[in-house]
């Protein structure tokens, strides 16, 4: 097959790109590292990707790393359809800012408040201190306030004005991932919850289908802090 | 001008930016933020760019923020020459690959070891511990073994094959970083080394000429280090 995939559905990029794949009807084979293995550090794996991450495609022998060279790779190859990532160079010029802004902006914080809260505990029996915790809530917080604020609100539906695009799809993986560690941000920043249900519901079946997992660990983490 | 740049040369990407612009002859309107003013906080500058950052362009009405979405569109305008910006799907996606791998990957750790140690003491009066240093240093120095082992080092002259791209001065910019905090990653890592001269002889006299103030900062900590 022409298009693989590594991925796993804990990875914030690898749901976006599954999803993607998935809502385009994209045939691809699926190839699903375990990273509770440590798979991704293994040998094999380093000859896909040397930098020992995810996700990764191999296109007809085109090894490729970082979801966001990925979409605009699969993009000028014909393979994402040009109303989730406009090819109007303005437009796409303002999808590629909120890509790029997200890096540091928004995934970096999320992704650590997960990391210190949830994962460090599990992985490496590394108790955070509220301090700490509070830290990591108040960084991710004022992130979260840009995309309430200088992302939405601006009286359109979506990142970039009335239409969804794949900055949509980037942005709400990256939200699902701290409410593992008890953060919904649907809680306290009323744009966000109005986008996310649009997002959500424009990539469905195959949003939530992505979601199983993190869904279910979110629960699991609900039903324990109520005891 | 159908081109503005907003930019201030104490800015990794703005410097970037620049030279690429002088380099190649692009014809631009130069407009300096004075960050130790705090002009980009205004709230004329705020209506360049809502998220209060440099760089920024204004092509024709069209204002954008975050060097690589610029840069992309740049290209796609026919302003970046294709030598230093390959056209061809699968090099543009190697090129790509590492600007979005470099934000967490790179330009995070100089950065924020630039911040800490230089930065921060100047601005807030805040001295970081030995400890805190510490810390910040080893985070950059595992970011630069990767750029010197899995970006160079692989028997090529530059980060992506034998033809110098947007990629390498990229880097080279984020590298300049923390010598003015007294780190100088030519000193420890030999690739680094050899690969910088080439970048800089490649873009002089304008990768110089951007560097000038900073190349002073470097010289002055240099002297006072040594008092």
């Amino acid at each position: 097959m022409a298009l693989k995939l590594y991925y796993n559905l804990m990875s914030q990029p690898s749901r976006a790109l599954y999803i993607l794949l998935k809502a385009t009807k994209c045939n691809f084979e699926s190839n699903y590292v375990d990273l509770r293995k440590g798979e991704h550090f293994t040998e094999g794996f380093s000859k896909i990707n040397r930098l020992q991450k995810i996700p990764v495609i191999d296109h007809n022998g085109l090894l490729l790393s970082e979801s966001v060279a990925i979409v605009n790779y699969l993009s000028r190859e014909g393979l994402i359809p040009e109303t989730l990532y406009p090819r109007v160079s303005r437009t796409r010029a303002l999808v590629q800012e909120y890509l790029e802004w997200q890096h540091v902006g928004l995934r970096l914080h999320c992704a650590m408040y997960f990391r210190v809260k949830y994962l460090d505990p599990i992985l490496l029996g590394r108790t955070p201190s509220e301090e700490q915790i509070k830290g990591y809530e108040e960084r991710m917080v004022s992130a979260l306030e840009l995309l309430e604020t200088k992302w939405l609100g601006r009286g359109t539906d979506f990142i970039v004005g009335n239409n969804i695009t794949v900055a949509d799809l980037w942005a709400a993986c990256e939200l699902e991932q701290p409410r593992m560690a008890g953060f919904d941000a649907k809680d306290k920043f009323p744009n966000i919850a109005t986008w996310w249900a649009k997002v959500r519901q424009n990539f469905n079946p195959h949003y939530d289908e992505a979601h199983i997992i993190l869904n279910k660990i979110v629960q699991k983490q609900q039903k324990a802090s109520k005891l």
